[in-house]
């Protein structure tokens, strides 16, 4: 039995271990290591959901690893594990007839993944193109109404949308790793964040997004992602918008995505002000999708 | 086996015989009814795409009856099924282990009744706004650009935009029929297309449509749906948005939907200029899910 307080914030800092204190009160041992615990608690399902180190995935991976390999559904609201071991990770998921889920590590709990998996068999996908990143869309839209970059900054955390490491959303590396997660799983190109062509937004200038303004534009961090052959450009960077461009109307913690696919000319899906339970959904959502599917012969 | 030459269209004037001519050439019998005709087919699936009689949703509920009672999946870019016989064929289909499915049905092959089915459990949608009907929408942006009602009209018929009987777009039935599709499988509310507000674009005068866009508005056909207790108040009428509103920015055939519900505030799709393809695909994707449906102890 895990501590009914909750983990303790420490193992996160040690990776290798990831050790979780029992419930001293249950007369358990005073800590187990995450495959110990997985048996103790007879899982079938794990959702993982701890910081990660943007650099490893870890200690995500490894708490998803340990859960596949026991035989445990694995569902997480981390970028990391799709980033850096989805052909591993689903491939353990597939051996052990369970599901590795992750529909909430981008836009929130909107299906995006599911989309293409569940609801688009054969189509292509060419082209991403969207605003993925709420930190840095609710800074550009207050230093437009006139706050500076700290003060802006400021208000989004005191919002509760600016990540723990601020300068992971502003340069722009939140955005990148979800492109990434995406040229991945709906285009099935590896790739690493660090070959996104990124720029955050933090060269720009209040005087800079003023001036857009009283020409009719707005500066929006913007996501892209183009299939070239059997690759792909990715690009995460700042751009003044046309007010006609739907990207431009995105506000605040609105998301919104375009597809360009090969059936589809456009496809676009706007999530309009999430609140917080919209990533727990997500997570909810896959529990459902995982335990469905180990019904037998289910037919939907 | 069918006549290699299509079938004859006769048929779609007596729902009470739904008789198809065999191939002479072949040695056949002359013509066979659907339910011979599927015997004779060995079919697994019946794609049932026939014209229809709107108030009975007639020949389509009958051949996928037949196809149903026979064990075939039957799929349909048809709305008249949905909702004339949505509930009968749902069990049907649930009894002989197969598929009813109509993803085309409504906006294109865009998958709006799979995302809610496949992607979204346990929310629940509470207020449905979109622009679902292209004859209209093609004939109000020609409008406003200068044409008159009968030679907007034209254009969208060369555009082979228009269907069959214009008047059934213009009219607003087109519309209320995808209104009530919705109604009854996203909200499990049983209605008929009669108890929707329905209002055409017939009345709109060109000057009106002039007026309101020198008022920086724009009229499109808007398509409304919300639940109220275990009932629902649906709609399809003219209405002059503010450019802001994110339907007035849909052009000629694409389309937009946007979804209120307990989860999300409000999730929008839009689809920009399909080609009829995207029809063709729903139909193709329907085919995938029912044949996937099919493998035993699938996992997806």
């Amino acid at each position: 039995m895990a501590n009914s307080a909750g983990l303790n914030e420490a193992i996160l800092d040690d990776p290798e271990k990831h050790r979780f204190h029992a419930d001293k009160g249950a007369g358990l041992r005073p800590s187990v290591n995450v495959r110990d615990w997985l048996q103790a608690a007879h899982a079938d399902v794990l959702f993982e959901a701890t910081s990660l180190n943007v650099e490893s995935g870890q200690p995500a991976v490894d708490h998803i690893r340990a859960a596949l390999e026991r035989g445990a559904h694995a569902i997480t609201a981390n970028k990391g594990p799709v980033v850096h071991a989805y052909q591993e990770l689903s491939d353990l998921a597939a051996k052990a007839g369970k599901r590795f889920l992750f529909e909430s590590s981008v836009m929130d709990g909107v299906p995006i993944f599911a989309l293409f998996r569940d609801t688009l068999p054969l189509v292509k996908l060419q082209e991403v193109r969207g605003i993925l990143n709420s930190t840095t869309n609710v800074i550009l839209s207050e230093m437009e109404n006139g706050l500076s970059f700290d003060a802006a900054l400021a208000k989004a955390q005191a919002l509760g949308v600016a990540e723990t490491d601020a300068s992971y959303d502003i340069d722009g590396w939140d955005a990148a790793v979800k492109v990434t997660a995406l040229a991945t799983v709906l285009m099935g190109i590896s790739m690493n964040p660090d070959q996104v062509n990124r720029e955050g937004i933090r060269k720009l200038s209040v005087q800079a997004i003023r001036e857009a303004k009283s020409a009719s534009k707005r500066y929006k961090l913007v996501c892209g992602l183009k299939r070239v052959g059997d690759t792909v450009e990715a690009s995460v960077k700042p751009e003044a918008l046309a007010l006609t461009d739907p990207l431009a109307a995105v506000e605040g913690t609105s998301s919104i995505i375009c597809f360009q696919t090969d059936i589809f000319p456009e496809l676009v899906i706007t999530e309009n002000n999430p609140g917080l339970e919209a990533t727990a959904y997500g997570m909810l959502a896959d529990f459902v999708r995982a335990v469905e599917s180990d019904r037998p012969g289910r037919t939907h």
